[in-house]
């Protein structure tokens, strides 16, 4: 819609798998106004899309969607793109702990809601010590507990199967010190296809010693598109260690500062270029992007949705016009040549 | 300087032609209190250049140079790129005849003050049939034929051999209805080395018919980094050609449309996708960018200086707080999981 | 509505004849989920309302209505108010004729539609010399003639009787060189009771020279909230005569000046102060307030409508808050006193 | 400044007893390249200055001091003014107990620098429970101590003599609870003539539950442009008590919110109406009007100084031009009226 909304004439491509959705979407569109002309709407594979671009030689080309794929187009189209990019999403518990049971909720929301399968899900959870100390994580583990297949608050993973989850939660429980802290088991008495994913709430417990580990660093930092996070905790003094783990992702889509603590706030945001950043006690991952700017920061390929300026940045460009009409001054006459 | 405001860490590097001054500059800035430590500059060749940048992998990179070297850039550095691209830059002459004497000095300037060393120099003219009529070739020629080597009116060319131009005149001169208008001979009597270009001020007449050829169109179009233009008229009825001609550019850096008629203004402007465009009867291709945003337009990877917006576009991004410091309503409880 | 989104809670006084159909609005409101505490609404005569102003000292009183009242309203209330003041609106047309047909429908719109009862109806006519030699003023008087009771497009003027327009006509008509050039008669075979005006669509012409005389100048610029208004012609050097005549006016509403030429355009806007000021050959008076700020310029206790600038002006102000939470710099002592 | 930056042609009147100050001033920007036509200098009695402001009737008066004036200027005026008014300004230290040497250091700064003399001066404290507990007032009553007529630390007063103050000291020891800190005694071994004050820098304490009384409100709350302030401390619960005492205080120019908690912050911040207000461990009531907007809010009067915005809010106003240019659509036709 922010491709209109400038007056772009722009060709649409989303995955196969929901392009049903979006060909409704077209026509309710078109039932309500929009000239047909208006937009172009191609199903393909990726290669054809690719081919397309290539010789299409658009102005510009926004894309959503994996790193990989996004560094591969950024160099086909020379450059002319944006990038909404993939979210290995962080939060990060301060030294004030203070309403237990909110912080807890929030961390459910964001870590389990839709299965775990938002560009914002909490993928990785660090703990300050104080909070280690309290019932967190079983109040977290019982609000997992509540989840369940009638009433859609777990459901089926569309991108990873139930084996690769197991899997890579196998080779999360090598790490020494680590261990799974709930889940970790499929799902049972369902008819979910075995091409897609199935399984519990889960969430495992890593040392933030080896995460910062070189050998270990890829597997942790791996994101889930679905139902799965990892959980730390870390010491005072080990902020520092916390800081440069968030400095080494690659990708910098949300993350949020759960403290009221106006220099703990300070401290982490200062030193990390996350896009949305939700900071506070109240602080979560997935928030409610019709209310602010979405998208990552800190590369100039970065795109934004949301808001007019994300719109604007995204969808047109700054385009300077300068008038000068005259009059001339009274008596002007020809300066010698410069 | 930009770079620097935004709070970057900046590595400079500038055509080894000119490093010289910029070694002073930076040990003036240092001088004047720059900690040492705030930017780097490196004195190498392009190929040197572009293997440091793969492997350093910065964060962003600005460019200003030639549209080959920038493509090939973005690919590299995955589109991780600014780009202030190069200039073949016009300027179009609306219906209303006024002020013959100013438009032609603006010309002379435009085309060749410095020589024509300026990325917004004027390469091309196009004339309504209404200023054809009138003797402003004949005074764009006079305000010519003052410029000379004594007092630095014309001068050196560093990038394009006295030869080389000749050569390029030629070519053009074999297009039917083409004539050198004036210029068009090297300079005498001086002891500019051979490596560099020295000739007068030229004009090339081409029919506006001819340029849109597709066999002429590139040749008319390259850039000559010296005191050239082309200069061409069309009739009222021609002015789709001329904006078919401009819409062929691929670069878009500025551009000037001389006229008060607003609904000239209108047509032209709003058919066109220059950057930093000129508008009115004083309008000129090499502004004062001190003064406004001053970069090309319709690019995603399009730079900007000289205002704090185009700063902060080029060397900064928008990174979104959201601030949820509670309290928490009262009576809170846990809501149903989603 | 601006005080509400602003968050204030107003106090509603709307004059007596139309206080039924604010009365109709609120209840609208209310249906459609307004807390009934949000807006209080009064009705009252002007006197009583004086009184309630003074003893509840509120924060800001918005009042649109006759300068008379605003400048007592703004003693009494010691300067906090805000004011939308009367319009004695004025047209002026420069010297590049175009498009008769169009400016001479919109002349009588603005002059004519509503039967002249909007705030920003055009009272005055200035016609460069070029357009008097033209049929403007006929064209004028041909649209004039279409209008009738039956569809409405003449009707009842609420404020002035018929009496008082034909007595303020005779009075023009005494000035040397002033002459009826259509209308100035009663509308017939109607019943509209005679505390109302029902009058023809009415021009008299003055001579510019007579306007700006000081026994002429206030009964010519008396606004008369009706279809009528006074036209007039200038000739190319009386322009300064024209905008001393502008300048003295004490109300500064809205203003169109109609011509694409940008010298004129620059000298009119230039030297005037009133604030929705509509420029070109299509402009107009009587605006879209909805797209644009609507108000007076050149006062501080200017009002404006329409644009979310407009209400924050209005019904908000800056307050600023500057945030320095620390923490302390490292190794900080007491520095003497100052 | 601002005046002139906005194009005016402002007419300077400052306090006879500084006006040599401003004389010079106006000597140096005219060497500086003032044209001297560009702003006219008066000095003259106040009620000399009235009778002229009646006469010029200028567009806008722009009038600093005491708010018994201004209210008779607005009248007089009709409200073409805006305010910079008196500052009885208030600091309130919340819960949380942190570097107690700092927040001593600023409230001595605040109310005692330049011997109290400055529209944001520190007039009253309020305390919270926890900071009563700790030796602030000792810290605050050494570092007063520290202050002498030596190296100017105290000073004299200039609009308020040493028996005044002293009067003002023995009305306030008369409320029940109250009682002197520190201070109250003149200074000794000075030349400073009888017309001028001459008192150490000095505190009353005055309860809480006192100061809100009707017939102690007045007195506890009159500005001393001096080296004075109250002191007060509240308990937890008091705090809408508190709030109810800075609600009712009619000037409202600067405050300080001296706390790190969120929740306390907004509390204040969100109940209060001040100007300049500076939150957080750190806040003072005598900022650096240099870097931030500096004025009252919550008057439609009210000025501003020290940013863009406030000049364009004081010495500027919105003018809105809208071009309508056209071309006309084709085959446009006249509609029919309304």
């Amino acid at each position: 819609m922010g491709a209109l909304y400038m007056g772009n004439k722009p060709l649409l491509k989303v995955d196969s798998k929901v392009s049903i959705v979006m060909d409704q979407l077209l026509r309710l569109l078109h039932y309500c106004g929009l000239p047909e002309g208006d937009v172009d709407f191609i199903n393909s594979d990726g290669k054809t899309m690719n081919k397309l671009l290539l010789e299409a030689n658009p102005r510009m080309t926004l894309f959503t969607g994996s790193s990989r794929v996004a560094d591969k187009l950024a160099a086909d189209l020379k450059g002319r793109v944006k990038l909404e990019d993939a979210g290995f999403d962080w939060k990060i518990l301060g030294p004030d702990v203070q309403e237990e049971d909110y912080v807890a909720w929030v961390c459910d929301q964001d870590a389990y809601a839709c299965s775990g399968q938002k560009c914002s899900a909490q993928s990785i959870l660090f703990m300050h010590e104080n909070w280690a100390k309290t019932s967190l994580i079983t109040k977290i583990q019982d609000l997992a507990d509540r989840r369940k297949l009638e009433d859609l608050t777990v459901g089926p993973v569309l991108t990873v199967t139930t084996g690769a989850i197991l899997e890579h939660i196998n080779q999360l429980l090598q790490i020494p010190g680590s261990k799974l802290l709930f889940g970790g088991e499929p799902l049972e008495n369902h008819s979910i296809p075995q091409i897609y994913g199935a399984i519990k709430p889960t969430a495992v417990y890593v040392p933030v010693e080896e995460i910062v580990k070189d050998n270990n660093y890829d597997l942790v930092t791996k994101e889930i598109f679905g139902p799965f996070q990892i959980i730390t905790d870390y010491k005072k003094e080990q902020l520092p260690l916390v800081l440069d783990i968030l400095e080494k992702m690659h990708a910098h889509l949300t993350a949020a500062v759960v403290s009221n603590d106006a220099h703990f706030l300070q401290e982490v945001i200062g030193k990390t270029v996350n896009g949305t950043t939700y900071a506070g006690l109240r602080g979560r991952t997935t928030g409610a992007p019709q209310n602010h700017w979405f998208g990552p920061a800190g590369d100039p390929r970065g795109a934004g949705i949301g808001t007019p300026e994300a719109i604007k940045l995204v969808w047109s460009c700054h385009r300077e016009i300068i008038y000068d009409l005259g009059p001339l001054p009274k008596h002007w006459e020809i300066p010698p040549s410069t």
